[in-house]
């Protein structure tokens, strides 16, 4: 069992699909990235923040599934970092309606001791220097860094966003945010250059189009599966990475072989996350329904040919 | 070794992408599936029209493929259909400039005696009309009948286009065709109602994002190969169908594990056309090339899993 540290928003969320919409529920990257990861054999802590409007209830759900949350800080009379937002018709273009940071404006994350000798540290989506100052309060180097980011960072803070990406071992970003961050169209000629900002690992998720993992001349891809209904995509992203770096953390191996492995398990577990509302899928979510779902991934993709 | 009957255009093309434009070059679907096809041991002909604008050069392409032209009709004193398009960017769309249907305009196929029990037919995108025409002059049901087709003719010839779907075996249309044709926005939705249409197979084309092939309750999934330069996407669906229909013609196994393999061969041949302008990388192509892509497909996809 290896330990897993896990740095990211704990969130509100109040969504809207075609499908339908939500009052304030469950969300954040952290959230999603810790739920997925404890479907592996893992220790996981959560660095994050929340407000004291945060309920016993969510926080409950994370204990009980032993996420560490002696790193989640409460703020007295704070409120909890809130996201409105709202998807369209084909779910694949969102709209922002409302980004209430309240108690995350001034979060100064504190890496627990015992977390401070990860072996895998998964750094979800938040501002650079937050990422930053977490790795710089590791004691000794992880055997993966994990960093998730988006374009905001981009646009809003090129020079510290290039910063952390200087101490990582894996950035996964999305297809138009690797074009965004090299000026590249070609997502193969994206990850070169991303090589050369210094992640060893490039994963490029592309939403219903499924994720490559690039690394050196290897590149591996994992479709999304096919569903008869995708209900809503928040978090689907933070549960591809936490069922990576889950997984990874879970087994002592660096291979290419079992990073494939682990784009594998993000992918599976990012199919069921859209399946309902938030985080309300990965809750109900069964061991014997994953297994299920990992041997369609295997059937989907798998073949044979005779090469003469 | 199998006869396949390829039905389709045959075409000058003027192609303007990011990259360059060329004048009047060979185009036209029946040209790309042919010359695809022409990788496999397979006796093909093509059923279409020319006019008399068009080189002995072009046509000696074909022949020298081992291609039956003798039912591609030269029309004395007509005009080759002529098709000019310009690709934006992101080469995922593109405008058309310039349509000349010419001698298309008045085309009555003929499928020679020879090729009217062809174990395979190809039925490129064209009116539906004419692609009724072929399948009603067949000796024998076919092992397999393909179609594929565009939004212009569900536009323009909805009923017409009902009706031959009705007697085929395997649709190949791309995503939002496959939406705009059953009012489907899940890809496995549409598949189950293009079924309830006639056909038992559907290939759905996602250009880079791969293709699916659906028969009943299963799916198969093949990506395109992620390339460093794509040129110009103009054939590379009818390179796709090319393949696809060359493998199955060139193969006596009509089981869902052969159709997989048609589509990794299909997707394969693609990944070369779009390479360069027009046919151009397809007539340089060496077996050898073909056979290290097909193991750069096995690398990019294949996985071993444990599932507990």
């Amino acid at each position: 069992m290896g330990k897993l540290l896990i740095v990211g928003t704990v969130a509100f969320d109040a969504i809207e699909t075609p499908f339908g919409k939500t009052d304030k529920i469950l969300g954040g990257a952290a959230t999603f990235i810790g739920l997925a990861a404890s479907q592996f054999d893992v220790d996981s802590a959560i660095v994050s923040v929340v407000g004291e409007d945060f309920p016993q209830e969510y926080l409950d759900l994370l204990t009980d599934r032993n996420i560490d949350i002696s790193a989640l800080e409460i703020v007295k009379g704070g409120k909890t970092f809130f996201w409105k937002g709202k998807y369209q018709n084909d779910l694949n273009s969102r709209e922002t309606l409302i980004t209430d940071l309240n108690v995350l404006a001034n979060f100064n994350p504190v890496v627990p001791d015992d977390f401070k000798d990860a072996e895998v540290v998964m750094l979800g989506n938040l501002h650079p220097s937050i990422q930053l100052s977490v790795i710089n309060q590791l004691k000794k180097r992880p055997r993966r860094i994990i960093l998730d980011t988006m374009n905001f960072w981009m646009d809003n803070t090129w020079d510290e966003l290039q910063e952390v990406i200087k101490h990582i071992d894996v950035l996964t970003i999305n297809d138009e945010e690797a074009r965004q961050l090299t000026q590249e169209y070609s997502l193969v000629k994206a990850a070169q250059k991303i090589y050369g900002m210094g992640p060893k690992y490039v994963v490029i998720k592309k939403g219903e189009h499924g994720a490559l993992l690039f690394h050196k001349e290897q590149i591996f891809f994992a479709p999304a599966l096919p569903l008869e209904e995708v209900f809503d995509p928040t978090g689907a992203g933070d549960t591809f990475a936490g069922g990576f770096a889950g997984y990874l953390a879970a087994s002592d191996d660096s291979s290419f072989n079992n990073m494939k492995k682990a784009v594998i398990h993000g992918s599976n577990l990012a199919s069921f996350s859209v399946e309902k509302f938030g985080t309300e899928r990965m809750l109900s979510l069964e061991h014997k329904e994953i297994k299920d779902r990992l041997h369609q991934f295997k059937k989907l993709t798998q073949f044979d040919i005779e090469l003469q």
